[in-house]
């Protein structure tokens, strides 16, 4: 079971529904249990070949019952929402997907300074006895809510725990169209967080849902 | 004639034999005029057809000779050296090229904090009354010095100018391989820059030159 900590924002939803999609089962935690439950009966909705891999709760839940847990809260809810499943998250594999940012009027999104670093070394400073590894930062929600598409992108995993980073990386490359991109080490998540501002800025420029690919590099 | 402030380094070199190669007059400018007019001719050995494009000479000559300029030192040296050329700048488009890096013992390249939020944006402070353009920072200096390579890549353009944004765009696809995507205003560049610590750390995971790609935008 892959655990989803404030699954119910559109990057938890859209990485859970392909999750499902590619045969694995999910868990949509959410502070409020009803919310997570109705959340992850509307994503079932979408293939209702796959609803029944989708669960739903609270985050406490999701972390319990995920073997490999996702946090897709926004940034702001991290630490407070962390220093309350240490315990729960304990040994597991934690993959931080989220992007620090803010919109400064007039300009655009940029990314948040983060004490840590990046969000994903805040997580690591938070949760000391779990594996943290970035990864999925950059891919688009709304590509990943459509089911008819492929998500055409590569992500960039990073962790300083090379065995976790295997694993997410194997976890990437079941989602149709995705690649994944070995980033090296965690201190590495910070320019992976930041190029979500600057897709953003792009999606607007483009109207587009754009993602990023590196190239020149053989993975396989 | 496309002017280059340091451009002896690789990443100059590279530009610059790109540029000649697609038409255009180069001026390879360097703290020694001996050292510039020397790179200069062992460029035009590379692809003998073109030599005559390829002049060399001091950083003052590059930027009166050059219509735009890029600047493609190291970063160290970018602040004493554009303010020593404010006045032979003034009024032209300058493409900011730099990527300003410090390599941290056991983990590798990470993008230098600058108090001016980017290079790009350190470069406008110091030249009030040049247009300045981020551009180019991630593409590879291995793949642009070898003429028989396509420069496979996008190029990621930032300015609060959008006329100069849209030059140094065309500009960017007379290199063969290389597509331009507007990457809208200068403080993007930040995000730009920190891209090339990446691209650098996946090079050694890879053994490979990485460049990026935006994936999902229709840019023509």
């Amino acid at each position: 079971m892959i655990g989803f900590i404030g699954g119910t924002g559109p990057e938890g939803r859209g990485l859970a529904l392909r999750f499902a999609m590619a045969g694995r089962d999910v868990f949509i935690g959410s502070r409020n249990q009803e919310r997570g439950q109705s959340i992850a009966q509307e994503l079932g909705q979408i293939v209702p070949s796959i609803a029944s891999r989708i669960h739903g709760g609270d985050n406490k839940q999701a972390c319990e019952k995920g073997d490999m847990v996702l946090i897709t809260t926004p940034f702001e809810g991290q630490k407070d929402t962390l220093e309350a499943l240490t315990n729960e998250l304990k040994g597991k594999i934690v993959v931080n997907v989220i992007a620090p940012l803010i919109f400064e009027k007039g300009k655009g999104a940029m990314a948040m300074d983060v004490p840590e670093g990046s969000a994903a070394e805040q997580a690591q400073t938070i949760l000391k006895d779990s594996i943290i590894v970035g990864a999925f930062q950059n891919a688009s929600a709304e590509e990943l809510l459509d089911p008819d598409k492929s998500a055409d992108c590569d992500v960039i995993v990073c962790s300083d725990d090379n065995e976790a980073k295997q694993t997410v990386m194997e976890l990437v490359e079941t989602i149709k169209g995705m690649r994944a991109v070995n980033g090296g080490k965690l201190f590495n998540s910070k320019v992976v967080e930041s190029i979500t501002a600057l897709i953003i800025n792009i999606n607007r420029i483009y109207k587009a849902h754009a993602s990023i690919k590196i190239t020149g590099i053989e993975t396989h």
